[in-house]
């Protein structure tokens, strides 16, 4: 029944109507939460909450509460269902009856934790076999859609806002998802977000599939555990890498990380080998750390693909050019030699600049190649020179954040916004200082323009190491595609 | 005449009286610069401001102006050098001819800066070598020493105060330092500061062996960009590594990296590998990002050296577990087994649990095994169990910062605190969550209590991983000792 068809999850991300099945107690973690998220970020579509004892609540967030789906006149196309585990096999069931198409349920205490649990979870899938209804989870905390603002993932409460943005994010586990990134302080761009959960039905190949359709979505960030079906997932991963980069933390990349997976999901997995050839083999880009998931993915979306993999950097040091050179060495980088032309024209900005890593600071503090008027007329005269050479692909611009410099940060971001635009290279900023609140200021202002700030250099780098590998990834398919073309050959 | 006695640099960082030779133009980067941030640290010492034109400024920070150290009666056993460069060599000769030990020239425009600087740092080698004067730089930040509020390093004023602690960094450029971490939010623990500049003369060896002399510093964090004495080094690192831990960023890991060193330093440097085999045949903690070079000392200082790198980790979700895991194996930590004991006490806990990683997510969220007082009783019994398993080494603990949080963290740190106080195990603690705020103010109330935290995963896994290498140093540094002492043999 399963048409692995993109636009079968739909409902799950856009309903008209949504029934909210379980108790209505005022707490987190239960129907009354997740409708109170939905209340919260402005949900578009209607909201039924339904639990046995309607006459108890009235209503909820201004919902009349029903007893049952059956109740409601109106259109349901999603249900979300978190009540005790034996409950909801019949639950379920009665939506599927009543014609919803997706259900999220919520519940734990399924194959995760146990032989019993793993009978009920098999009555959910004999469901699906059945009705054709499509089931998320069970033991997911559902979807986040910034666009209507969707919001059934209960830990995104400590947040005001969802930025709405061209990241989706698609985990294994609802406690992993960019409402664990520092969110309210300085936003994260979320189109959609998705927490699989136990995948009784939908899996990685649905939302792969739906996200590669999705125009909301421009990067996809993927947190793995194990796959479902390989070939499938290979084909659903190929055709969205296709069209939008795939970012993807695998976990098991280690024998005892491969343990850790394996007794979290309950699932069996493959060698971790296995999996590096086929993310290798359909283009994805592999991250390895918790960070990187979240952080990678920036560059991808605010910036244009470099051309190639030939990265320049501008420091106020010498000392951290030399770390950034090896911390682009190892994101595969190489750290280019400026054409003739761009080392003449820095060398007339201040006579010991030519080289790569550009390091202004001998510049800076030499008071006749500055404007009094601007203390980065430094970075103004030399970010153009950089890059507008033939040889530079992308960049990272360093820069030092002090208390006393927040006044100058909306004309320090202007400026760095006016040097870059033009380029079509990728380019992104690595903030330091003294003041981690200064820092965040700036690195907000920047965002705000379409500069993505890291606070991590090697965080910073590694992300253009992977745009450079998306872009490579990229260009060999528009190669294939052509030598189809002229060949004629399919294969 | 170097004499490459550890305490020859105490003229360097406890001076009784200090002369600040330059500019009294009130800006940054001058000799005023300096004489105020000595001033604002509560310098305990004498400051004499010296510029030829004393009438025109009276005092400096209620410190009389004079000429000329030689018009200066009282001790001066330190000068600050921050003068044109074609002076600073008949400046320092006047300095050395007084008796003034230590120099430090903050100058830029030395050998860094082309031949004829490097022409001026020659005499200025000479002149140690003819006098016995002690020089730092020249194009040095100069000194921090956080006991006595001795400050020369510029950038630091955007701080406004220096938290004391055990930690000395030692760096090959004044803009490398942990005034370049988020020192006011977050104080970092901090002894001696050093930057060797240009070293015309004091040199790693001379801060390694002053470092491992002072009372002060548990703990060495160095940037290395190159090694003037390659023996001389491994002695002195050897003899520093016998008595605390020596943690080292040398940048030049890749091509790339070695070229940008040598073209910022302007010194002949050995292959990566000649450095990285020293290194480790010393005993040196060898890391590899910036992050790394401020974050791993700071579990070093604060928490006891693991018995060995037998790893567990405590999460809220299964998920971050597995991540956990494999960030462990990339750091040589052996996520380890629990004892039978240890497995069957925490499973009355909580049915699921009793491996590593281990999950109390759904123990958490289970409301028979949760008190209602303490949401965080799951915690309150793990945490023993686990730490005082003889199968385990170190481990790291997760938490959850929201900002709803916020009013209970005074009641989380003191538990976390009081759970692990009484194992001799080294503990650190990664903080996730929507708001860097509250993840700053409960890493703030946690490092006052002694329990480093961290905002990145990998990088607190990493410090536990350096821990526990350091421990089988110093282990096998014992055993060599004792077998030295049981055969009479001194090789």
């Amino acid at each position: 029944m399963n048409s692995r068809n993109g636009s079968d999850l739909r409902a799950f991300f856009q309903p008209a109507g949504v029934a909210v099945i379980g108790s209505l107690r005022e707490v987190m973690g239960t129907a009354y939460g997740v409708i109170k998220n939905m209340r919260r970020f402005g949900f578009s579509g209607a909201i039924y909450p339904i639990n046995p004892n309607p006459s108890k609540y009235g209503d909820v967030f201004g919902s009349k509460v029903y007893s049952n789906v059956n109740e409601v006149a109106q259109l349901i196309d999603l249900a979300v269902v978190i009540t005790p585990p034996p409950t909801v096999p019949e639950i379920v069931e009665g939506c599927a009856r009543r014609g919803i198409k997706a259900i999220i349920v919520m519940s734990e205490g399924f194959a995760e934790s146990g032989k019993e649990g793993a009978a009920l979870q098999r009555k959910l899938a004999d469901t699906v076999l059945r009705t054709g209804v499509r089931i998320m989870g069970p033991n997911t905390f559902g979807v986040v859609n910034a666009a209507n603002g969707l919001v059934t993932i209960p830990p995104y409460t400590d947040n005001d806002k969802i930025e709405r943005g061209g990241i989706a994010f698609c985990s294994q586990t609802g406690s992993i998802g960019p409402h664990q990134v520092p969110l309210d302080d300085w936003a994260y761009p979320v189109s959609k977000m998705c927490d699989l959960g136990n995948k009784c039905d939908v899996d990685e190949v649905d939302i792969l599939n739906y996200l590669a359709d999705d125009p909301e979505t421009r990067v996809v960030a993927m947190h793995m555990e194990d796959v479902r079906n390989g070939p499938e997932f290979m084909e659903a991963a190929r055709n969205l890498v296709a069209r939008k980069p795939l970012v993807v933390l695998k976990t098991g990349r280690s024998e005892a990380g491969a343990k850790a997976t394996a007794s979290h999901t309950g699932s069996l997995m493959g060698s971790d080998q296995i999996y590096d050839a086929a993310l290798r083999q359909v283009g994805a880009i592999r991250v390895n750390t918790w960070q990187e998931l979240w952080e990678v993915p920036r560059t991808l979306l605010y910036q244009p693909l470099p051309a190639g993999n030939r990265f320049a950097v501008i420091t106020f040091t010498g000392g951290q050019g030399a770390i950034a050179a090896d911390a682009a060495s190892a994101a595969g980088l190489a750290v280019t030699d400026f054409t003739s032309a761009t080392v003449r024209k820095l060398s007339e900005v201040f006579p010991r600049l030519g080289s790569n890593p550009v390091d202004i600071g001998p510049a800076m503090s030499d008071s006749r190649s500055q404007s009094s008027s601007n203390p980065f007329s430094a970075l103004e005269k030399t970010i153009p020179l950089v890059l507008g050479d033939d040889n530079v692909d992308c960049a990272t611009i360093t820069f030092s954040c002090g208390k006393q410099l927040v006044p100058l940060y909306p004309m320090v971001v202007d400026m760095l916004h006016r040097l870059t635009k033009d380029f079509s290279k990728a380019v992104n900023i690595w903030l330091y200082g003294t003041s981690l609140s200064a820092m965040q200021e700036m690195a907000r202002q920047l965002q705000e323009r379409g500069l993505p700030a890291y606070l991590d250099l090697d965080v910073a780098i590694k992300a253009l190491g992977c745009a450079a590998y998306y872009s490579r990834i990229k260009s060999s398919l528009r190669d294939w595609e052509n030598s189809k073309k002229r060949t004629g050959n399919c294969n």
